[in-house]
């Protein structure tokens, strides 16, 4: 996500936040992940940014809502970009959502659905396996294929054409949840999608920076920047120089 | 392991914290898993216990010397207790270890085994899928033999005779564990003998409640009490009427 809103807002200065001491968020209740978000925004405020994105999932689903009436600053999440995207692919109108537990509990892509397009079947279900499997690097294997079957197979009779893959992790797993749902399924993420309205919120509120490029990036973390180096590799496909730690309990 | 306490030691009285709106601890860095077991202590502190189990494999490798520095009340920890076992089982001195990320890092069993009988050759891996399929509840299913066989088919090839189950969550993968091992191989976990210790350093305290039963246990949990409860029946194998949420940022 971060990656693409770099590529389309290469003039832009971006702060990233990662809440490496307290991930996953995904298994943990609703005041959990309130709490936890706010902290992360109150981190960003302090840095002062002028539009914050909740590129998580589970954050979005859950804490949109009790962000927006705790902060004043411009707050985008990913449920919206990543349902319009969806209901713009689907032909037959049946829509699938994999996610997190917490992401799933909440019924906020339902929600967002029904908003865009009251006519749309939505079928919900949670993967919380496949975090850990995007993780610790598990892509490709056997067992995340057996895995991926156990999840998918009531999907798959349903006949969604358009399945949403609603957590960071799980576009790292498209090659065998394609395999499992078949070709001719459109596996739909919000990556995309939320930077292009990124780039749209900043021109409505007049907050585009102008420059053609030239952008800083900070990466921050609550604990292992050593690990979150490593791996953002294969997360982010770059190769970061600074990453720092941040006591996140202080916000 | 509590289970096991609650039986070695029917009179005691027990306070349980469960850190669940930070778990899990295997892959975060030592000075988060010292600063959360310190945290821990410090909330069963106020409780006034009389001694401190820890009863997680990756907070006794990181956090145990640590703790013992900073906290005047006796602490136990599963390390030793789990290389002794291994030790008196083991015929021909080749252990093998498993464990998360974090125990394996640390070194903390070979050392231990090591000031118990140098001539032991150890063998470490760490396993870190096993502890979200233990979660998970994929017990028996093919696909966590598959993970098991990635993991273990090195510590196989090596021969070692007695297996450390370095983790709470292994035991429940047990028979996956065994069926990748072979039958000739004795897997050994902390949970019986920690409780023996526990009750060993009480009495040298002179610290041993002495009536026969009627200990009370109390449980408390740093977020979703109600999941909690819910997977207490697999993991405590017991059905808890209260389980209270603290805010532990407060220790």
């Amino acid at each position: 996500m971060v990656r693409e809103i770099f590529r389309q807002l290469p003039q832009e200065n971006v702060v990233y936040f990662g809440d490496t001491g307290r991930f996953p968020y995904g298994t943990r209740s609703p005041d959990a992940i309130r709490h936890f978000s706010l902290q992360a925004a109150n981190f960003l405020l302090e840095q002062k940014v002028k539009l914050i994105v909740v590129a998580c999932n589970t954050a979005s689903a859950q804490a949109l809502g009790f962000l927006e009436k705790k902060v004043e600053t411009s707050i985008l999440g990913v449920i919206l970009p990543g349902a319009k995207k969806a209901v713009a692919s689907s032909r037959n109108r049946r829509i699938g959502i994999i996610g997190t537990e917490a992401t799933v509990a909440s019924g906020s892509y339902p929600e967002a659905i029904a908003q865009l397009d009251s006519q749309v079947k939505v079928f919900s279900y949670p993967c919380p396996l496949f975090v850990a499997l995007a993780e610790e690097g598990y892509l490709k294997k056997k067992a995340s294929f057996l895995i991926a079957q156990d999840y998918l197979s009531p999907l798959k009779k349903l006949q969604v054409d358009t399945l949403i893959l609603g957590c960071t992790h799980f576009p790292l797993l498209k090659p065998i949840i394609q395999k499992v749902m078949g070709p001719k399924v459109t596996l739909t993420d919000a990556a995309e999608s939320v930077a292009g309205e990124t780039k749209e919120l900043l021109a409505q509120l007049g907050l585009l920076n102008q420059a053609g490029a030239g952008g800083k990036h900070k990466f921050f973390v609550s604990d292992f920047p050593e690990k979150f180096k490593r791996l953002s590799r294969s997360f982010l496909r770059c190769q970061l120089d600074s990453v720092q730690k941040i006591e996140i309990n202080r916000y």
